[in-house]
């Protein structure tokens, strides 16, 4: 065993009682309460809490078949796949900033023989000339929705279906990773299934936004999502049981997709009280979903001790990590509002941040 | 939806409080109530009971480094992709009844470009000609002990010895399907460490004989179980918390690895009581694990008809399936001595199998 890293803020997480981030860091024995019990167990994916979620979800996507899946690497390799086997091309354009690209160690290119076609900017969203750029035939296009590691920005409305169009217009399938697609709601004022009926295929995240557990849904056509079903069982996620993760899922959709306009006016709320502060950048301001960047104008070393020191004397976890983006001097930290943010009010959560940054 | 099966026994598993196979069928309140909570929760696989069921099922195996793996399917893949990668060869050998040749949609061929090669006759345990038969290089030969669709049957240890050296010496790796490894230890009287001694790395089963959720256990050298983590992540396996099916299955391997001597010594006493019946026929007779098929003389109609009687009258689930080998005269059940069984005494069981002939 190495020594205890004096850096590491990762200790503190399950011992602050409150947190500033997402729903916070909720136990075991809390997160088995929530799970409903009544819903039934599956056996291999059939039956139970697992149907009872790919019914609701079918329903509030609006399309004609979901799969739950164990996770969105699955689901999304799964879902390009299967457009990629039907159009006879393996290119598939996404963000440089894609899970797939970032997140995934290439398992596309390893497991499904898949090329990655990055497309635009990597700190800008996705412009129609960026899709006209592409020299070679697509299989699909994934489209992000909101771009996560640019803060969660969304294209206007009209934007999005242009580029649909002409991804269409080309012969590629267009797929959705809307591991955040309930946080697009409010901003959008659309329905998840006014959005979802945009695209081929979608996924959906359960935990993410939603607080379930673990796992997602993947939606679109009968013939598509029967195929997702026959990859899930030989990526090896058609388990015994996926009923635990399925059932919490379910609570967690219930619960929080009618609070995410509450998330969203709160981190409205929070971006305008944090607006003023000397050496804080809201990215983007105002935030289009209930998530944000923030970039703090402080090193390392003074943000790790001042976290440690809000965790320590004021029992609130703020960050042990910061994502792509910092500098020396800056400290960029992927904000979600959540249940545990919801706790705080706009100043309070300002007053953290000028502690994190002084 | 369709006008329900009459044939179909499975409206009656989880009506039944009793079963005669494995531990019957657990409600979901029952199995979130054997999940210790005191364990802690992971992220992304790191830390709390998914750390702690690691450390336990690499002191069981004796291994230098343990993986939890979501399901066996996920787990052997990477094990003999890894072997392949590491020997510059596609084929690996094994048994024709084995759980990637049979059970999943040629994964193995789909997503990692190997080929298999089976060995041996169907309904026999794999010999020494078997392998020495074999006219290429292979990567791996996967042994699975004990042979599941053959009843449970196992080699005798020196037999088992003497293949494993020929493989090693043709520059093999050696791999142990051991889902059932647990249920091998009472008739071999060694160790799950002293098998799991012979191969260069191990599949185990959580949820089979133990009894947990779902999920398993990779074992081996650190840089082949190092490589499998980033197939896990790769298959989608990574989930932001696996904790639920690890502490399950961690609790479950305290609980049941004791109990298999008892579950072994009722499957012989069960044995015994089924001898003298006519029109049953016990595989392997005299059983060698806590598992044996049984070939049942009766027509499927008379079969399913008893089941469903034995169902309502005496709450007592059966058999909703058969498994391979079938004919027009015969069906064949197998049948896993587990807590459920424990509940009935071999006279009882006796009873019941023969009301299922009659």
């Amino acid at each position: 065993m190495s020594e205890p890293d004096p850096d590491d803020l990762e200790p503190y997480r399950f011992k602050c009682p409150r947190a500033l981030h997402w729903h916070g860091n909720r136990k075991a024995a809390e997160l088995l309460a929530e799970i409903p019990t009544n819903l039934g167990v599956d056996r291999y994916g059939v039956g139970g809490a697992v149907e009872a979620l790919e019914d609701e979800i079918r329903a509030v996507l609006g399309k004609p078949a979901v799969v739950f899946m164990p996770s969105g690497t699955m689901a999304q390799q799964a879902a390009l796949r299967i457009h990629a086997d039907r159009r006879g091309a393996r290119a598939v354009a996404f963000h440089p900033t894609c899970h797939l690209e970032l997140h995934e160690d290439r398992a596309y290119q390893r497991l499904h023989g898949l090329v990655g076609v990055p497309i635009g900017n990597a700190r800008e969203l996705i412009t129609l000339d960026d899709l006209r750029g592409v020299r070679e035939r697509l299989a699909a296009v994934l489209f992000e929705l909101p771009q996560r590691e640019i803060g969660g920005r969304l294209p206007p409305w009209a934007d999005l279906e242009e580029q649909i169009s002409f991804a269409r217009a080309q012969g590629a399938a267009v797929h959705l990773d809307g591991a955040r697609l309930w946080e697009c709601t409010p901003y959008y004022g659309r329905s998840p299934a006014a959005i979802a009926a945009l695209f081929d295929s979608v996924y959906v995240s359960l935990y993410k936004g939603l607080g379930g557990l673990a796992g997602c849904c993947l939606a679109g056509e009968e013939d598509v999502v029967g195929e997702a079903r026959a990859w899930r069982q030989r990526h090896g996620g058609t388990l015994f049981g996926l009923w635990p993760n399925a059932a919490s899922g379910l609570a967690a959709l219930r619960k929080r997709l009618p609070l995410m306009p509450k998330y969203f006016a709160h981190a409205l709320a929070i971006a305008e009280a944090l607006r003023g502060l000397p050496k804080v950048e809201i990215v983007p301001d105002p935030p289009q979903t209930p998530m944000m960047h923030l970039h703090l104008r402080v090193e390392a070393k003074a943000f790790r001790a001042a976290a440690r020191r809000i965790a320590e004397e004021q029992g609130l976890f703020t960050w042990a990590k910061t994502v792509a983006g910092d500098t020396p001097s800056t400290r960029v930290v992927e904000f979600a509002v959540g249940d545990a943010t919801l706790e705080l009010a706009p100043q309070e959560v300002a007053g953290i941040v000028e502690q994190l940054v002084s």
